[in-house]
């Protein structure tokens, strides 16, 4: 270990790391001359620095005992470097196309080296912002979503594995807590950490905190992911946690891992396309009035879905003899029964993917983290516009998301 | 320690680890000589001796590592004694009136000394069939329910504390695999262990087999019991884990324990209520028809469920600015919102409560283990009578659990 107790690194700091960590000294070949080191978290909560030498390069990540953006006075376990190494690991050897591999843990530190992303990747947020399209986009996540997500169900495994993963990764509490807290609370109560354009969308943020229906629908969505342990999910798959180029779709930073209901992954990620769409009105200028980007984003939502649906009932097809302790091939090999089976699995899925995608549109417009693709738009009047149609659509999912049988009805539900 | 590893008592062992074990010895008195020890184990799992001096008395439980009823062949881990001690102290501080207090557990010799409950102390289960009425009964039963699982649940507990205690009772992951095949999986399908009053239930239990309808829903159950982590429940809350005199109302075995969903429980108890109520004409004779016993089952299973739901709700009105994380005050103190929460809450419950209840009355009928309410009666095609009426209507609670609104309508409809 480079390192016998924890202490936060700096640009300086982490050299003499890197010297002291031979994966990572191999990895720019010894030479630090050269070795050009940057912090770029733009992140809510930890520290990144890239490392490119002339041999190689890597990222580093590392987590402090709090909240980055907030400051010392929220703490926040440094444990969770461990959470999201080991979940890069798992999601890693089961989808290595779109994770990147970690090449160095270090529990003491919390610290993770990895691949580093090289340009032209970006964070997806920023290219949806700057309306470029990804031919590939929704291929992959629907690859990477459906990997990870049915591949540590109990679709695939067994009851021991499962019990003994999700008994680890219940370890992962504070982070837990804090999306409770953020996506499922503050945003429905008078909280100091609320912030939204105001004066314009005063009015809607007190309409959220005196909506009895929202509430008991939030309610219902809060105890799945409290309670129900269904699958290793990513935690945080928001668009920000996503880089790409156009060829290659890379996950990242899984810090809030654990065993919850896939829904809050699948729904995360489409609740901040849907944003991305919302803040497309706010972008439009002279030369790209956005319309074509918005119907592309609509299509790529639609096919995010869609992929995922099909990719995930295909790996169950395709394993239903398999280890998984879900459904017992005994009892369900009748080809009749197998697709009605599916069939409410994958409907229950929707709703729940709905339920959480709303949950997530909702907090990142009257809760305290917001989204680049609404802050970036300059006009207050303009933003709150925006934010508006998105959060009256938000509101709608959460409220009637059980009566969509499809995303192209879902889709279809958007006003222009 | 007495032993320094394990190994499996007898009688005469038994006296040597007593003196060797202080809180035991000491509790007779120390007084060897007239100390009667039995073996009374009639339960399927493990043995269990009662011990009575002049001075004192307590009952030792030991579990082997396999399944007692079916032999070595079927290993089954000792720690399950670990779990059920730990389970017997978390429910009996909840709970002290409905609970024997623990003495003494011994984790290397998978053993647990508790309270002795003497006669006129009988299992609930030979009581029912005798046809005793317990005028307390849906009272305690419901204070023990309401208790345990409110006080274990995320309506009293934080986040932090709920997690820490579902990755502790995950340990207990081959019991829960045991309910898996027992309940959820064996009756649907063809399994050595399956038996059933044959000839005359061949085509019931072969119907059963091949209900698509019924496979959907002990599907959707499977997966809540696997995945839902709601409270810490007992986990074999049958009328044979219930030991009772006129007056006293006492729970033991929780061997099964974990963190699991609330209607588990409350559908065990209630569904082998009606196991008892479908078996009373194979007990009636020309002395006692059994109709006024039959009413009374009724009528104490309404009580069960209704007193159920009011100390629940009770429970939850009086600790809703409390430590429980589930339904923050600042968002849902407001009467109107408490009420439809709560009444969204219950009516789940209330399904799950009697999908489970249904599960486990099918599996006791076409499964591995069968209830003496039935065994009891030496008539083949009077007990195959009974059964199918209890099978026939179990088979309507699992498919349409969802029509009924209160337990009331449940037990109208029940055929005469
Ligand atoms: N492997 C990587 N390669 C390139 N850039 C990365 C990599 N990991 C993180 N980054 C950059 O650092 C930022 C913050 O990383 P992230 O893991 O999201 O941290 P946080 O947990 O603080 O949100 C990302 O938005 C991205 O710009
Ligand atoms: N504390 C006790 N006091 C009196 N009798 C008991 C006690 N515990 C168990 N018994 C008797 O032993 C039997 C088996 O106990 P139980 O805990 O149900 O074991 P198993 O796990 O094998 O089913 C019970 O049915 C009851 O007759
Ligand atoms: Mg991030
Ligand atoms: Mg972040
Ligand atoms: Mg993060
Ligand atoms: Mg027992
Ligand atoms: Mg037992």
């Amino acid at each position: 270990m480079a390192f016998s107790e924890f202490r936060p690194l700096d640009e300086k700091s982490l050299i003499e790391y890197i010297k002291a960590t031979p994966v990572l000294s191999n990895k720019v070949g010894r030479n630090y001359d050269d070795l050009k080191i940057k912090e770029v978290g733009d992140g809510n909560l930890n520290f990144v620095y890239i490392v490119v030498g002339s041999a190689g390069s890597f990222v580093i990540k590392q987590a402090l005992p709090y909240i980055r953006c907030i400051g010392e006075s929220w703490p926040m376990t440094k444990e969770r470097a461990y959470f999201e190494a080991l979940a890069l690991k798992v999601h890693g050897q089961l989808c290595p196309e779109h994770v990147p591999e970690v090449y160095h843990f270090d529990r003491t530190m919390s610290l993770i080296g990895m691949r580093y992303l090289e340009p032209p990747h970006i964070i997806l947020r920023k290219g949806l912002i700057a309306g470029i399209k990804y031919p590939y986009l929704a291929e992959h996540m629907s690859t990477y979503m459906s990997k990870t997500l049915f591949y540590t169900s109990l679709l695939y495994r067994t009851t021991t594995e499962h019990k003994r993963d999700v008994a680890e990764f219940c370890g992962n509490v504070e982070l837990c807590r804090l999306t409770e807290q953020v996506i499922f609370s503050d945003p429905y109560k008078v909280s100091q950490y609320n912030h939204w354009t105001s004066p314009y969308l005063d009015r809607d943020a007190e309409a959220v905190r005196e909506d009895n229906v929202l509430k008991l629908e939030i309610a219902e969505l809060k105890s799945k992911f409290c309670e129900r342990a269904q699958a290793l999910i990513h935690g945080d798959l928001h668009t920000g946690s996503v880089m790409v180029t156009s060829d290659s779709t890379q996950v990242i930073d899984p810090e809030f891992a654990f065993y919850g209901p896939m829904g809050f992954d699948v729904g995360a990620f489409i609740g901040n396309l849907f944003l991305a769409y919302f803040a497309q009105d706010g972008h439009a200028d002279s030369f790209d009035d956005r319309r074509s980007y918005k119907e592309w984003i609509l299509r790529m939502t639609e096919g995010t879905w869609n992929l995922f649906h099909k990719k995930f009932t295909a790996f169950w097809d395709k394993h239903k003899d398999g280890p998984g302790e879900a459904y017992l091939p005994a009892i369900y090999n009748n080809p009749e029964l197998q697709q009605i089976v599916q069939e409410k699995f994958m409907k229950d899925l929707f709703h729940d993917t709905l339920g959480f995608g709303a949950a997530k549109m909702i907090r990142r417009i009257v809760g305290v983290a917001h989204v680049e693709d609404f802050e970036s738009i300059k006009d207050d009047s303009k933003r709150a516009e925006c934010e508006r149609k998105a959060l009256d659509f938000a509101k709608l999912l959460l409220k009637e998301r059980r009566r969509f049988q499809s995303i192209n009805e879902v889709v279809s539900a958007i006003p222009a």
